[in-house]
């Protein structure tokens, strides 16, 4: 059985407090007693303590409830700095935040080849380069990584991307930094980015759909991120939607990432290279071998109509994913995210057009895919988020 | 911003009691306080009401830890009954349970047609027989029904096999039987019933795959049933499995439960009666339109080789169905429900293969598929456990 201590008490406590001024943006203190249901004694003891830490201030005076004005309390939003870190590009990006997940400074640095070693520097790399622009007390650094993960023990255990197999990019990052290091999945990192970050959406509730390299999903679920029983939840880029399709990199036959992933992708865009003279690629890459996701997104944004049937393929094979999530959980809100997003509405509806024909119409037409509004730093806010939930449990 | 009244904390303190009671069997005072982190004073108040409500008895002596051997507490089993029904087959299933989910009494009652009016009667009568071989105060009543559910409000917005719509079958039994209802898809009160009931599994999530006349799923994670944001989770028997399918009765085509419920195993059975005059089946139903589910099963746990194909099949679907939910989910335990369940180890070894073949290695080789231990009871009990979990707070 487990044992109370004072302790626990307290951070829980502490954490409920800070919580709720956080999400209020301005409270008096009378008021977070009420919130909170803690004697005005002990509110007043917490807040002391976040006072003398720079962590909470007071913000002026509110309206009167009868005597005198109250004193209101705010989070002082640059009080402190964390670092987000995304792996999952082939150029890693990373960032400084405030604890609002305001950026404040960013650094791309790209991955020249697939060696384990090199990705692990580069890593190390780009966090020297974060920490000399840390201002305040730095909290901690958060990373979302592609591939599978030990999220608990924040042990990478396998990337195929990045050449990794069971590495402790937590401890490696936290014994080098000393500082706390928090390890999620791309896909989950980017969940609760949107989740925490991202617009309000009235429910605790919503999946991003990342689908780029990789596809992956995030979920949330009653406002938690869901991990699965081994970290794996959204691994649904490896689950067969062709019979008897391509070999895939995992060792299966016919995944979704065969047919709707940036790889897939660029193989068709390709076959129209060769097929089309006509098509806008050929003023995007001079030769095949240059062909690439941004430019086949901007050959058809440019209206570059041979590229519509792959919009409509990967968008058949998302949507048959999308009924698959949305016939199981019944969520409301699916994000769309990752370097295939780009391609927009046209994309969007494609695949609520299929997920329309391949799930009940009753959950159909109550769910709502849409972009991201966060884009491409979605990630690596997710990854912020991360050390936000675990430090200060704000968010 | 939702106010704390002493009324909600009381109901939240008397619940953390009566549910540690519960869990731990026999546990004293000092130890209850020790558990929930109430004071000595706090606990004993509120076990004196439980005490005088008979709910808690006082059940013998613990072992001394240094002074007088405490006093144990315990909940009385049979202080109060809860009824439980399953409308989801051909004849409704009722049952009153301890609160311990022991059986003390149970009612079957055979839905002749498919009339709304009618099966709403049904109901009225298997609560009325029922009603009278309650012994203790009733806590309530649980059902689980097939169909969407608005479960909040305890409406069935649609159940095509019972000829309901908008039905709001929770309020018509409240105010007949004036005991508290609720009301949850058959799926659900399964997973609850296998989650709450059934034997401990060392995980907070678990899924329930039930598969007869139609086919959904109940999924329980980190401890809580996962409704969904309009209580339509786990109708995955609707989403579409094969490309230009069969025609569903959902509108669709294609969908999951036109290849692998129990409608597609009789029209595939009368086919095999048909072609193969030396089918097991032959000595079980003297003419086509006679086969039913149990004949095909019992002609199968016979040794009769022509059905092994059907098996295969719908096999194969249901692994697709699995693949989708751990790569969505990451559920470790996946629990095979329902009338089809009986095919047994067959069937499951069916679609543990196409599991393996259909998703990450890592995933599916973490994932056991097993048959319920509680069986054709599931989704009773799960409905009592719905009362139970609503009404005492401890499961």
């Amino acid at each position: 059985m487990k044992k109370a201590t004072r302790k626990h008490t307290k951070n829980h406590n502490r954490q409920l407090v800070l919580r709720t001024i956080y999400r209020e943006g301005e409270i008096s203190r009378a008021e977070l007693a009420r919130a909170t249901r803690l004697t005005k004694t002990t509110v007043s003891t917490i807040v002391s303590d976040f006072m003398a830490d720079n962590l909470v201030v007071e913000t002026g005076r509110g309206p009167s409830e009868g005597g005198k004005p109250p004193v209101l309390l705010g989070v002082l939003d640059d009080s402190r700095h964390l670092i987000g870190l995304d792996l999952a590009n082939s150029e890693f990006r990373g960032c400084v935040t405030n604890i609002r997940g305001k950026v404040l400074h960013r650094v791309n640095k790209p991955l020249s080849n697939k060696n384990g070693r090199l990705a692990l520097d580069l890593v190390f790399k780009l966090a020297d380069e974060l920490l000399t622009r840390v201002q305040s007390p730095l909290l901690g650094i958060g990373i979302g990584s592609p591939g599978l993960m030990d999220a608990r023990n924040g042990i990478v255990r396998q990337a195929v991307n990045l050449d990794w197999e069971n590495l402790p990019l937590r401890d490696l990052l936290q014994s080098r930094f000393q500082v706390p290091v928090y390890l999620a999945n791309d896909s989950h990192a980017a969940a609760l980015g949107e989740y925490t970050l991202g617009p309000e959406r009235g429910s605790d509730n919503l999946i991003v759909l990342k689908v780029g390299r990789g596809i992956s999903a995030g979920i949330v679920l009653n406002g938690r991120l869901h991990y699965g029983d081994c970290s794996g939840a959204g691994e649904i880029g490896h689950v067969r939607v062709v019979p008897n399709g391509d070999f895939c990199t995992c060792g299966n036959t016919g995944c979704l990432e065969t047919v709707a992933s940036s790889r897939a992708v660029i193989k068709r865009a390709k076959e129209i290279f060769i097929n089309y003279p006509n098509s806008d690629l050929h003023s995007f890459a001079a030769s095949i071998d240059e062909i690439n996701t941004d430019m086949i997104i901007n050959a058809f944004l440019n209206g570059d109509e041979s590229i519509e049937e792959i919009v409509s393929e990967i968008g058949y094979y998302l949507g048959v994913a999308v009924a698959n999530l949305i016939g199981a959980l019944n969520v409301r809100n699916i994000i769309l995210a990752g370097s295939l997003a780009r391609f927009g509405q046209p994309l969007i509806e494609t695949i609520q057009k299929q997920m329309r024909l391949s799930t009940m119409s009753t959950l159909a037409d109550y769910t709502e895919v849409s972009p991201s509004e966060i884009g491409q730093d979605l990630v690596m806010l997710g990854a912020a988020s991360l050390v936000l939930s675990n430090e200060l449990g704000v968010v």
